[in-house]
């Protein structure tokens, strides 16, 4: 047995689910919940996976998000909505508007639902695939805690605002794009910082605004930087897009969910379905996006580069290897999974149980 | 009299009018075109204004472009449409599109209206702004012909595929981003091996796949390269909602329009309208994006830098400046202007006579 233990897809999904409900949650809500964290470890973007279940169940336990949250429509028209979410945990109310932009751009060609009162969504690319099996193209967008600096700043007071978008091929898989719009994600120079590395020079600028390759300087006071003017730019539409048209808070009015477990977050974010059939045959579609990929790939290299990936290829062919074999858990992660399940009184799945413990069982 | 003439607005305008309407386009779309390539102009974005008249020209009397076009609806929903553009220049069909958007957004929501067999479409800041006066917010994209490299790439296969975005606020003009997803624009690094330069090395390789500051090797078969991994993620998804979307052309399909005057160029493009009134009350959301553009200003600054800027803030100031007192013109600019004037029979406007012209009345 390795050091990190191995889960089959649907067991680690009934253990979440289990905590979930354990938590307050419905059912419902709870397998919601898991669908968003399951397929983030899936395709591979761990950092939004599992490992985010305890800080979740805290929103939970300390009254931030709201256990039976009313999410209802405010604001309805053929082709767009507005939902308040009522503090659910994101993935709730993000998985109602993108259900709901998916029925209206059954019938208008396009759906455009947003959020408001609501809470860190996870993955934005979870969203935009569901249009996928619908023969449609998904977008997602949210507006976030303020992690990165604006464009000349030296403070992190923007939100880095992901957005994905999702598209269906015949024979490649989804092609997926789901970024965020600072250089570099906080969570990599985190962990830089714990394994005492260096970072690249324009990742991060130090509380003084020098550009550092010391991921130290993030916790004392420096600022994530953006993806040049242009990700600076996005990231302000993607606050007036996601934050001031619905209504919803912006900037640095919104906390850290992950932080400040006990208080409401009141982002917002948004939901975008477009009907391929209102513009060209979706098997037609399909086989052109092949031609896309074939055409890309046809690029001549960079020394020392051994193909073109197109967005999303990695995290697909994650995703097929994991729903085979299993979803690897750090140990860590197991642990901490594990506390919490004693802490819920929930039966955590035994291949979570740490490898000594086999070891134990050969000494008995 | 300086150097470079500077000529009021209408005069421009009318001027630009004259010389469509001589190269064989009606009045109306004629006005289309000056409208497009005035307001890049008066925004400052000099490389998308009237020094492309004589390319487009060229267009028209080359035969690449389609002097009567019959611009068709094929595929019409609630909330989108398709529109075959009919080989007419870009914007013609452009401006019909997001006039269509803003119909439907007044009705659905949300309007999202497509292209394809379409021509160069100027800047799509000029699209999304037109969503401005009706209380909406405006998107436009395009796909172009392949200018820059994919992510690990080292030959221009994939356009730099531009996306505009245009909201209101209440005092400080609109706030617009005009992005493509290149680092560089072509154009840059042309004039800085026109004038002997240096330039980043993060823009360009030369055709080895080398990183350079050598601007001469993109003639050389150099490639452009994209904003990261995220800025060609961005423009994959520019070819497939403007490109295979449509049914138009991508990728090295795509002629380069101000090369190729004689051939179609069949690209795609696509026009959002939201209406804002669908989600919060516009005088409130001008008033809150007001607010928005406080506390980003209100970030600590990296040093040297003066002020932080919002998308669009710089042209929106050189654009009041430029209503007022007039759009400068380079002389070697209004030369060809003039060459142009007299190969079609259209009278020049007196100020776009070079000033050595002056220096000879004074001695006769």
């Amino acid at each position: 047995m390795s050091d990190h233990p191995t889960l089959p897809v649907a067991q680690l999904q009934a253990f979440v689910i289990a905590i979930f409900v354990a938590a307050g949650l419905s059912e419902a809500d709870a397998r919601t919940l898991a669908a968003s964290l399951i397929e983030a470890d899936l395709r591979g973007t761990h950092s939004h996976g599992v490992i985010r279940l305890p800080f979740l169940v805290d929103r939970l336990l300390e009254g931030g998000a709201n256990r039976q949250p009313d999410i209802r429509v405010v604001n309805d028209a053929p082709g767009t909505a507005l939902l308040d979410g009522d503090r659910a945990l994101g993935a709730i109310t993000a998985t109602r508007a993108m259900e709901m932009a998916i029925e209206k751009a059954r019938t208008q060609g396009i759906g455009f639902v947003t959020a408001r009162n609501s809470d860190f969504i996870g993955t934005c690319a979870h969203y935009a695939m569901k249009a996928l099996p619908h023969d449609m193209i998904g977008i997602a967008w949210t507006n976030g805690f303020p992690g990165m600096a604006p464009w000349g700043g030296r403070s992190n007071t923007i939100g880095n605002n992901p957005i994905a978008f999702a598209a269906p091929s015949l024979s490649h898989g989804p092609i997926v794009l789901d970024m965020a719009l600072s250089v570099a994600a906080g969570g990599r120079i985190r962990l830089a910082a714990k394994n005492g590395e260096k970072i690249p020079r324009d990742w991060l600028v130090d509380s003084g605004g020098q550009p550092t390759d010391d991921p130290q300087a993030l916790a004392a006071g420096g600022a994530l930087l953006p993806l040049g003017y242009k990700g600076y730019g996005l990231a302000v539409f993607g606050e007036i897009l996601c934050g001031v048209l619905t209504g919803s808070r912006i900037l640095g009015e919104i906390p850290a969910w992950f932080k400040d477990t006990g208080s409401a977050i009141g982002n917002g974010h948004l939901h975008i379905a477009i009907d391929i059939a209102r513009f060209v045959e979706p098997e037609a579609f399909k086989l052109r996006m092949d031609g896309l990929v074939s055409l890309l790939k046809a690029t001549p290299l960079m020394p020392e580069v051994r193909e073109i990936l197109l967005p999303g290829e990695r995290a697909w062919k994650t995703q097929q290897h994991q729903e085979k074999h299993g979803i690897p858990v750090p140990s860590p992660v197991a642990a901490d999974l594990m506390a919490l399940a004693r802490r819920l009184g929930v039966a955590a799945p035994a291949s979570l149980l740490p490898s000594f413990s086999d070891s134990l069982d050969c000494t008995t």
